[in-house]
């Protein structure tokens, strides 16, 4: 049988790397903006030219199938929107390879390709709205849009109106739920995102389970005040508690469970001038560790800690859950059979936990879910400097290619 | 001898406050924004009203006096801009008082009238170059508008492009520096913006002398990472770094001299995703005293411990000092005649320190200098809450008529 045609993998992942690059190299394409659009209708395009039907949904999650077929099929793919100034492979490594181990079945006339689906999904990384994983959540009937319609971007743009704006120049758009029906397994290629691999020495690896990932936001609310004309001890800093949290965040974590990890990505303070005593400081949290348990114990010591801080402080604090993504398994028969793709193509893969969301932990939930990684140099995502060797972006293509082979044999 | 007329002062403060008037009571007239402008214009139609003849310098800065007269002058007035949500007083209240004592004068005819000039200052707070005083220290000289060429505001537009296109429609301007020729000295009412006054129960204070005020932009570098998969200990993360400087602020400025006060107004993060590690931080620091040397100790020894904090944190940080005003004393004399325009009017003034930098701290390097302060309620100042009493706004008004008539009188 032939193998995924690897000039055409990169030259893909090239052109679409086009698509919101900026000038350190990083990419920039935000869930639902101009780029993110531009990107979801290059891959359409792609599935079109390799004569499969591209359809959309309502979060504009993008698909390709063999036409005609009926399903239930077996999904692969992965998520094309980006962090702001993000990589290049981070999840459209996954999209990409999933539409060439698709177009390498429909090419060798294989009769499994009628049994094979690849996705673009929509909003994995939850950077615009800070929800995240709006694509998968959507497709499996775990979040209705219509009920995000009173959330809003960090720039104040209501979630359900930017969505439907996007969505304006779809015909047809494919029903979310229905569709699900006739999926019966996922299957996702990403890069690691971490050293692990690298340092390992490791070509491929299968991941056994995704960490569960909570985001909160935070708010802390003191008294707007003159800078040079309030004494120490009458001011109510909000900028000062939040920065208290904030700095006492590591030790935190790691006191509760060293295997954790947890971020603040984003702080402002306001009003935000030199001279005044902010009255509000605004901050992100999020936690993540394999156990439930775990993720919980942490959220609630930072938030009586800063319940703690901000009554020094002569300020209150309000937090609001953003978005809890439950740690997920791989099913142990797709895990077997990446592993044995693997193994086939000379490698003995490593067994791995994902330290990052995916949209194969929403997917996991519903059907028998597997996910591969790939080394990043360096450890590094997340990042313009984000990277993986051309090697193991065709090894990877290559494995799926097997792995999704023996995965769709087993759809009835 | 006729006194001011306290509803037409009162009337002025209130609609002028509706200039820039937000929806939660407070006042947003940003240096040189449309807002800002509309201040100025409102405020040299009020001169023209008055019979005055009104004049505008490249910076904005809004003069009145009656036509004809040569000079010297004495100066009185305030600044017209604020901070961003700020209250209605800072600054316009010294503005307005210096106007109604103007026309008072001019209205009883006065002789001394003719000896008297009202200034509206521009860009008193900096919040919007983060430099401030550029009203003033443009008048006296001490900054060449031209020099700031390079400078740009808080949304990257250059300082000068700002300043000159807000000047379009001015028909003829005021040389800055052969105006100050004319200028034999400065009284400045204000509101006190801090809580001494009050909890003294004094009503009018003379200032002996105003705090030297450092500001300085830092910034701190580190490496934008994938927060679910880079273990702390491979972290550079610059928001924790710049969270841990502010932290510590207050009790390293405390060590150095209980006296002293100290502010970050403003923290963002960099890229700002809830999932990505911070690659750079950026926030404000602003040190005040009544003595030169400690300022400096103050800002000293929090860089030392910014670069230690960054170090542990595998960031670098940078300093940029953005202005440094010096302490400025009061004249003894301008002092004395103010003390006395207080007693005839039955109230024995405080004698304080300013904790807030003023346009008269910049005067008083040039000319003798004096300044008066009414009580802040509840000490309240920046903020929608700032507010002073009726009475106390009524009596400072009439303190500076007194004031300004000595001080005219002694104009040769």
């Amino acid at each position: 049988m032939s193998d995924i045609n690897p000039q055409r993998l990169l030259s893909d992942l090239r052109t679409l790397s086009a698509i919101g690059a900026q000038a350190d190299g990083g990419v920039d394409r935000l869930a639902w903006s101009e780029a993110d659009l531009a990107a979801r209708r290059w891959f359409a395009e792609r599935i079109r030219e390799a004569g499969l039907e591209p359809r959309v949904d309502a979060a504009l999650n993008v698909f390709g199938h063999m036409s005609g077929s009926a399903g239930p099929r077996l999904l692969t793919g992965s998520h094309l929107d980006s962090v702001p100034n993000g990589g290049r492979l981070d999840g459209a490594y996954g999209a990409v390879a999933g539409l060439e181990v698709l177009r390498t079945m429909v090419e060798s006339g294989e009769p499994l390709a009628a049994r094979v689906e690849v996705v673009g999904f929509a909003d994995e990384e939850g950077v615009r709205f800070a929800i995240g994983l709006i694509g998968s959540l959507a497709l499996t009937g775990e979040l209705d849009l219509e009920q995000l319609r009173d959330g809003r971007d960090w720039q104040g743009d209501p979630i359900s109106q930017v969505i439907a704006s996007a969505g304006r120049e779809v015909d047809r758009m494919l029903d979310a739920q229905q569709h699900m029906h006739s999926i019966a397994a996922f299957l996702e290629l990403h890069i690691e995102q971490g050293p692990r691999m690298e340092a390992d020495g490791v070509d491929l690896a299968v991941v056994t389970g995704i960490v569960g990932v909570y985001r909160q936001q935070v708010r802390v609310i003191g008294s707007q005040n003159h800078a040079g004309t309030t004494p120490f001890r009458l001011r109510h800093d909000a900028g000062r508690a939040a920065a208290r949290a904030a700095a006492g965040l590591r030790e935190l974590v790691q006191n509760v469970d060293p295997e954790a990890v947890a971020n603040i990505g984003a702080m402002q303070f306001d009003p935000g001038g030199v001279n005044v005593i902010p009255g509000r400081a605004a901050f992100t949290l999020e936690v993540r560790h394999l156990e439930e348990s775990v993720v919980h114990r942490i959220v609630e010591t930072f938030n009586t800690n800063l319940e703690t801080i901000s009554a020094e402080e002569g300020c209150r604090a309000e937090t609001e859950r953003l978005s809890w993504v439950p740690p997920a398994r791989m099913d142990p028969a797709q895990m077997e059979r990446l592993e044995a793709a693997c193994q086939e193509l000379g490698h003995e893969p490593a067994r791995l936990w994902s330290g990052a969301g995916h949209d194969a932990a929403i997917l996991a939930r519903h059907v028998p879910t597997g996910m591969l990684f790939v080394p990043s140099i360096g450890g590094i995502s997340h990042s313009p400097q984000e990277n993986t060797s051309d090697e193991h972006l065709v090894l990877g293509a290559r494995a799926l290619l097997r792995g999704v082979r023996a995965a769709a044999a087993q759809i009835k």
